[in-house]
């Protein structure tokens, strides 16, 4: 555990089984964080009763923020009534209350209210979904797993420069070897995307030390032979994590170094947003606490987008349609 | 084992470590199969010595067929006699003298040699590469594997019908369950090709009593829970074969069902045809010609070129370009 106080906002009700799972997981968190603080984001009433069964020095250290609107909303389904507890969560981040964001809920209300709460960084058009897979030497970093689902060769470049630095920050991975995912290792192998993205990548300066090596294969994302970061599609990265997570199971259960992650870090808005699965279960949902105090620690946010001021954006970046 | 000759002919220079891993894998085959042919084609010194030293029942059932190119082309690359191998073994398949026909060369060498030597079914524009993952309830059949990088929603629509005929065909599987990969189950997820895709697969008549259930996610590819056939481009279904396969020697290993496979079929030519991964190992190679014999004997090409008679194409399909 690293030192420092973390203060982290929680989406009570972002998930397929909010708010109990959000509130089992929070719970864990606490218990095994003493430096933790949390601000339970929602409808007060589903939190106290657990909240009870805490020790006096754990209790002390959980607050819960109440949503005006969820009281008024109490007729609507429950993802709409997580819209507005999301964008509280956002609220109290911006208003000091908490450090960062944990939220399960829908990936597209996430991104949309921290996009609009804090901000877009300027040279980052399209913010990342990133994930950190345990594999033979190391972590390797994966992105995008499910922010843009059809990025142009510019996006794939800056993703890059983005899984260079969070690498490095966030993993401390000692410069980081960036792949681009596509089905062969030579040059040319892959559909348009990857062939007109693997000369921009090439091209591209990369913070930390980092250094292009090419086009990568479908085992180096679980295995992490060949680079440190795999760079790739969200579409592609989605269902690339939810495979390996399947196999895991097929296995009969994960490695010892972790299993597929169900929590991603959120780059590219000016904020510390950590984004769990909608399935994910309590052990997971902390999880994704653990990794948003982790990043805090780190300074991961300002540090990773300070790296990327000094790096030039290719200039057909600005060309780039937002989808 | 299945009763029946089967005459498997062997393309003896496909593959980064041929000729010596496949005459390997060919030995394996003929010892586990009493009653499988092989036509090694190739450079016939290579095959020799490994060939001495079977018992003569075994010796009996293998021939070699020298391609002459090869011996004029000694000096140039591997990969370039490679293709002259696998279009003489094409050629010894139409002659008669073989039933199928499997290479570990490269894909889209072998494919242009087939779709060139068997002709394309009339109404597959774009041949797919077929693997088969054994999973909880059963096989999940997915394609494609990276034979159709950047497929048209038809061209979806189309394997979505090849792999109903497949599932049922090649593995016994009773009204297929077909889904299409995407990022989330319900309607609307997804990109472009997946948003356009899935209403034209709700709308595909189906062989084999075949049901389209949807949009499906990662696990699904190898868990098999919601789907016995899963559709996407070949792009993701590359990655994600050889992700599972990484995912599980990270694992510490396959689960007992059996791991990713590295052998698929080509479907939308008119032959048996079976692709290894370049890197097959010889188990691998043996495994890619018993699924060829087993294809053979089902008669599997044939029965699935004639259910597909019975399936109107979508009109959209003849204005597809062939990339």
């Amino acid at each position: 555990m690293e030192p420092g106080t973390a203060r982290i906002a929680v989406d009570l009700l972002g998930g397929d089984d909010a708010p109990a799972v959000v509130v089992d997981g929070a719970l864990r968190a606490v218990r095994a964080d003493p430096d933790l603080h949390l601000l339970l984001v929602g409808p007060t009433e589903v939190a106290g009763g657990l909240i009870d069964a805490l020790d006096p020095a754990q209790r002390a250290r959980i607050a819960v923020r109440p949503v005006r609107t969820a009281v008024g909303m109490a007729d609507h389904p429950t993802a709409a009534r997580a819209h507005s507890t999301v964008r509280a969560a956002v609220h109290a981040v911006r208003e000091g209350l908490a450090d960062a964001l944990v939220s399960a809920g829908s990936t597209g209300a996430t991104v949309t209210a921290a996009a609009l709460g804090f901000g877009r960084w300027s040279d980052v058009r399209r913010p990342a979904l990133v994930a950190t897979l345990p594999a033979v030497a190391g972590p390797v970093v994966l992105l995008d797993v499910g922010g843009s689902l059809e990025p142009r060769p510019a996006t794939l470049a800056r993703h890059a420069v983005l899984g260079a630095a969070y690498a490095a920050v966030a993993h401390g991975v000692v410069e980081p070897r960036v792949g681009l995912l596509s089905v062969g290792t030579e040059a040319g192998k892959g559909d348009r995307l990857r062939r007109a993205a693997d000369p921009v990548l090439a091209a591209a300066p990369l913070p930390c030390g980092a250094r292009y090596v090419g086009l990568v294969e479908g085992y180096d994302v679980s295995l992490g032979v060949r680079a440190d970061v795999v760079v790739t599609d969200g579409f592609t990265g989605n269902v690339l994590l939810k495979a390996i997570e399947g196999a895991y199971a097929m296995a009969g259960g994960p490695p010892a170094s972790g299993g597929a992650p169900r929590a991603a870090a959120l780059l590219g808005v000016a904020g510390t947003v950590v984004v769990c699965h909608g399935a994910a279960r309590p052990d997971e949902v902390a999880s994704g606490i653990a990794l948003a105090a982790h990043l805090w620690r780190r300074g991961a946010t300002e540090l990773i987008s300070s790296l990327l001021d000094g790096i030039p954006q290719d200039s057909a970046h600005g060309n780039e349609v937002v989808q």
